[in-house]
């Protein structure tokens, strides 16, 4: 998922997903819509404890135990996405092609950090990804530890020399992610030497959690590292009892520029074949774990859709598009690449679906960009999910990543809402593996996800545009 | 916890705690337990936001990170028992002695894993505490996954020369245990180099646990460690594949023996001082972590208790005496020197309470030992502490450490029972910090824990027994 994202409110929904005005779609509309019901029983069956069930949970597997974390620059993520070009092509779309991504390379060399005063304790730390490296032998010095960019501020006389350990309470994702990406250039601004922030997490058993920083023009690049939660907060203790806090932290990062590839696979369109429906979701990933909920399982939901309209020989109206990103992790830029290379068809995007928060049991969908028809027409195509239990629609409220990169353009949006309370338990960690996805709730998503998909691109019209 | 524990039955308690015969408690008995209702009370209140609320975890806090984690044979537990003995003083405990303790020492060395076949990735272990080094260099081979002891045996002509992952379901930690103990003895027996186990949890953020191993007398001594949930299910998909998955393994550990200590501190009765109730938790921990779950915070409710006490000028008729064990962790070896030197006291121990599975809120406690009589008692009792929740009594069911060895003598004990369904996520691991504990959980574990044993230290008679 993307490290910072706007909040998106579609203003036509309220907060718990229903229609501040009311639904009168033209009956003909709502008939037609309601005319999916048979084949979207039809897909959802063949997932729904039918023939495809288990195969898409079995297929992330090999993928993930094969090529594990994909991260940019690294071989895996490129052997990885030859692998996904020849799975496409198996499942028989009609045109797959790859484009190329420019894009930074940031990899994490060796990294060490430790309290040494009051006492010697290993740290477990993960650097934050674009961080510079220490100095060799690394930094030695006094921490400072604030709750709060006020804090911080307050404390300004204090931060010259010191590492900066941000612990903000955790109130959510969206609030956590300045402390990460803009945390290190605040600190350097008054003289800081590194920065450590907690880990984005309501939850961990000593699990540390990468992500991205960003460095502000004007400041110092100092090194910046997250730790554990429980670091972070025996840290505080101490330094509330007013200790001599001491941390030592070594980093050897290597930054360099690189080519990735983004991959886009077509089912063209039988009636408008130059309209489209995207699918998407990214195939980079962290470097630790397995990159399984962020995010091969949104890879792997999209592929089994295509799979799946192919082996049931459905072919929408207008072409459904499979778009798998590269560069998301570092700063969304296969989805910038691909809005460059793509810019003349986005008007002709009927809606793009992004999974990238989880592939747990699908629940429905998030909404942006569209009107209040474009709602009432994703909610009465909802109605056809409800077998499965995915009937709802939320507003963004600042969910999706790449697709945001659409968004800007005007492209309608949804993102797969799923039962992902657990999502920033594994986000970026170690524990990103298939551990934390069940066959079952893959099957349930894949069948969802290759119901709208088809639906959607199959509709006389495209999705009125907000 | 102890590692591995018989499956205890109080079979006059049905499994919800319910008495199976009826509570006849003679009159005079049942209104003394009820005249405790005041100073019960008061004892509750001190804690329940009165007074004393907060200090346990303040206190708890500051020994934990200032001796993190405390193994046998380590400096930061001889320090940390020096620091209790001062506080028990300052406390104003009549006695505190330490009495020596023989016990084996076992030393984590490097310890180094990864999958090299099919594709090279680290693998987060924890040797198992009492496995033997590895030959220099290590140790490369196969894996053979089997999932039961039934599934070595049925493969025990494909053990020779593997290493042996154990990824046994996870039904519990009791049905667990075997595997962890007596795995690596059972696949040295066929000729395994070395065995790894799943670690012992029902969840996990790639979490290995450490924990004890026990060979057994005639098979070779193989090295073992503890791999995570998400590592051994995916050397288990990799050979349900049919990929030739190896391993490679170094492990340099140290074996000694050395000295530790046992607390007991007593406030001596004023009317029977030479019969007890026993307070016990133990000192020392794994070596990761702050071993604070287990077992820091009994430690620190019964240091609370002791405390408390003294503050309200409250002596029970009979004394009241805290057991700080040591070296519980690698074979309860303090509870059995403890209870060598005291055998002849143990006919005089009315009842022997034990805080070692986790001061979550307290919900009430085990029996077993006692009588029907007893349980009518201690059930009585529990209406006391309804106000904080604290009403159940239970069967044993296997839980109970240290306090089996006075209850193979057949003192009356019971286990202080908490809600601690996440106790198993951080046992043994470097998850086990403060940060797994809560201010107002400890708080009610102190008030419950007081109470508790001042009422069955005071009781005009001992507990009936067995």
């Amino acid at each position: 998922m993307n490290p910072a994202l706007p909040l998106l409110l579609s203003v036509m929904l309220s907060k718990n997903g229903t229609a501040t005005e009311r639904c009168d779609l033209p009956s003909t509309l709502a008939e037609e819509i309601d005319g999916y019901g048979p084949v979207v029983r039809r897909i959802l069956s063949a997932f729904d404890y039918g023939p495809q069930s288990g195969t898409t949970y079995h297929a992330l597997a090999e993928f993930a135990d094969h090529f594990g974390h994909r991260q940019v620059g690294s071989e895996s993520l490129e052997a990885a996405i030859d692998e996904l070009v020849v799975a496409l092509r198996v499942a028989g779309v009609d045109r797959v092609e790859t484009e190329p991504v420019e894009t930074p390379v940031w990899q994490r060399g060796r990294e060490l950090a430790a309290l040494v005063e009051p006492r010697h304790v290993p740290l477990d730390v993960l650097g934050l990804g674009g961080s510079v490296a220490t100095p060799p032998g690394g930094i030695t010095a006094p921490v400072l530890v604030v709750r709060s960019f006020e804090e911080l501020e307050r404390r300004s006389t204090e931060v010259n020399g010191t590492i900066v350990l941000y612990n903000p309470e955790w109130t959510g994702y969206l609030p956590y992610v300045p402390y990460r990406t803009k945390g290190p250039s605040y600190a350097a601004r008054y003289g800081a030497v590194a920065a450590l922030v907690r880990s984005a997490t309501p939850a961990s058993l000593y699990t540390p959690h990468a992500g991205m920083l960003k460095y502000m023009p004007g400041y110092p690049k100092i090194p910046a590292a997250a730790v554990t939660v429980e670091d972070a907060d025996m840290l505080t203790r101490l330094a509330k009892r007013g200790s001599n806090v001491v941390v030592h932290l070594e980093m050897s990062n290597n930054h360099t520029q690189g080519v990735s590839r983004n991959i886009v696979a077509d089912i063209t369109g039988s009636v408008f074949p130059e309209q489209y429906v995207i699918v998407g979701a990214h195939t980079d990933s962290w470097d630790v774990g397995q990159g399984v909920v962020d995010d091969a399982g949104g890879v792997f939901i999209g592929l089994a859709a295509m799979a799946q309209l192919r082996r049931m020989r459905l072919r929408p109206r207008r072409t459904l598009r499979l778009v798998l990103w590269t560069a998301e992790e570092n700063g969304l830029h296969g989805a910038a690449e691909f809005v460059r290379r793509h810019r003349d068809e986005m008007d002709a995007v009927s809606l793009a679906l992004e999974s990238d928060i989880g592939t747990f049991a699908p629940i429905g969908l998030t909404m942006s960009g569209g009107d209040n028809t474009t709602a009432c027409i994703l909610r009465r195509l909802l109605t056809l999910t409800a077998p499965i239990g995915a009937t709802r629609l939320e507003p963004a409220d600042g969910r999706g990543s790449d697709v945001t990169k659409l968004q800007e353009l005007g492209v309608p949006a949804s993102v797969l809402l799923t039962r992902n309370e657990r999502y920033f338990h594994y986000h970026h960690t170690r524990a990103d593996t298939m551990s934390a996805v069940s066959s079952r709730d893959l099957d349930l998503c894949a069948a969802f996800w290759t119901a709208v998909a088809y639906v959607v691109a199959d509709l006389r019209d495209m999705l009125p545009r907000g």
